[in-house]
């Protein structure tokens, strides 16, 4: 791609390193915002050197937050004593846009990956050890990936918690709604024969 | 989309503003650059600055520009006695892919649209019949889109520069490279029968 204007070229290089943004999408977007007036140029600017700047962690669930605790840990009407431990913040998201949950989180920043160099001491399963032995914690929701590493990091927070005593359970895995039986894999349609609910008759 | 923070919700709904971009690319974008420590973010931050407050446009042929002269325009090496006429830089560069035009561009900003309200003089029209005028211009080439905007636009720009007696063409329509003739759509494909091209027989 030829660049009249090297400032032209720097911005669409910068661009082009956002995940899922090629070249030419980025030249895409470089010259909606130069075309645009509605200062959407500024706001992104604005919002990245905001994150960059002010945007905290969360001490106790290690979410992102505009103060030290976030919005969900400091609200006082969710239940205190079910914690869902997930691998990010987006899984939160994902978990709240459900409705379904109205515990609190624990993040632990990704799962146990010898592989890929990530040790149990590379997340944060000490802070959630502390958390179950001090607040009051009856059950752990673990809702990590369904992967061989995310099974993994479970099997060693369970071992972990073990002396605490404390309830843990795993969301369900099964088929989908809305997929197709035979092409769900086998792994997930084995478990859900073996993982079978009770149906509730009327 | 629930967010724990108001920071990180304005940073991704300011590129949720971006084409193509929607809440959950933008949330990616944006965790994507608070997790980097190669000051992607700062270079994007940059980027943007520098293109808002240092580019210029090319006072010669309308194209983005670091200076008041563009690199095409300034380049002694291109022929200086044959413009190509596009809508948007976006043509220029796709042209100068291809490798296969050394003369010069002019860049309308757009084509003919009384639906869109912009009517000729919105375009860089009159400037055109300027250059023509005074830079001993052989040869123009249409190449805007093929479109009845874009038909009325080069309809428009050969009315008026009749009296200057420039050679006018237009690039060639057709059937693509690589495309299914059965796909082709009827205007397309008529329009490259009745403008056939002698097969050289060697």
């Amino acid at each position: 791609m030829k660049f009249s204007s090297t400032l032209l070229e720097n911005a669409v290089n910068a661009f082009s390193k956002l995940p899922g943004v090629g070249r030419k999408s980025a030249l895409r977007m470089v010259l909606h915002l130069l075309k645009d007036q509605t200062q959407k140029s500024e706001k992104i600017i604005q919002g990245l050197l905001d994150v960059n700047e002010k945007l905290k962690t969360c001490k106790i669930c290690y979410n992102y937050s505009d103060d030290d605790v976030c919005m969900i840990c400091s609200d006082e009407h969710r239940l205190k004593n079910v914690l869902c431990v997930v691998e990010s913040i987006r899984d939160v998201m994902a978990i709240e846009d459900t409705q379904q949950f109205s515990g609190r989180y624990h993040i632990l920043g990704g799962v146990i990956s010898p592989l890929d160099g990530v040790g149990p001491d590379d997340l944060n399963i000490d802070t959630l050890i502390q958390r179950v032995r001090h607040d009051n914690i009856e059950e752990i929701i673990m809702a990590v990936s369904p992967s061989i590493e995310g099974e993994t990091t479970t099997f060693y927070i369970s071992k972990k918690l073990k002396p605490l005593e404390v309830k843990i359970s795993l969301i369900a895995r099964g088929v989908s709604f809305g997929g197709d039986l035979e092409y769900a894999d086998e792994l997930t349609l084995g478990r859900s024969i073996v993982s079978r609910t009770p149906y509730l008759q009327s």
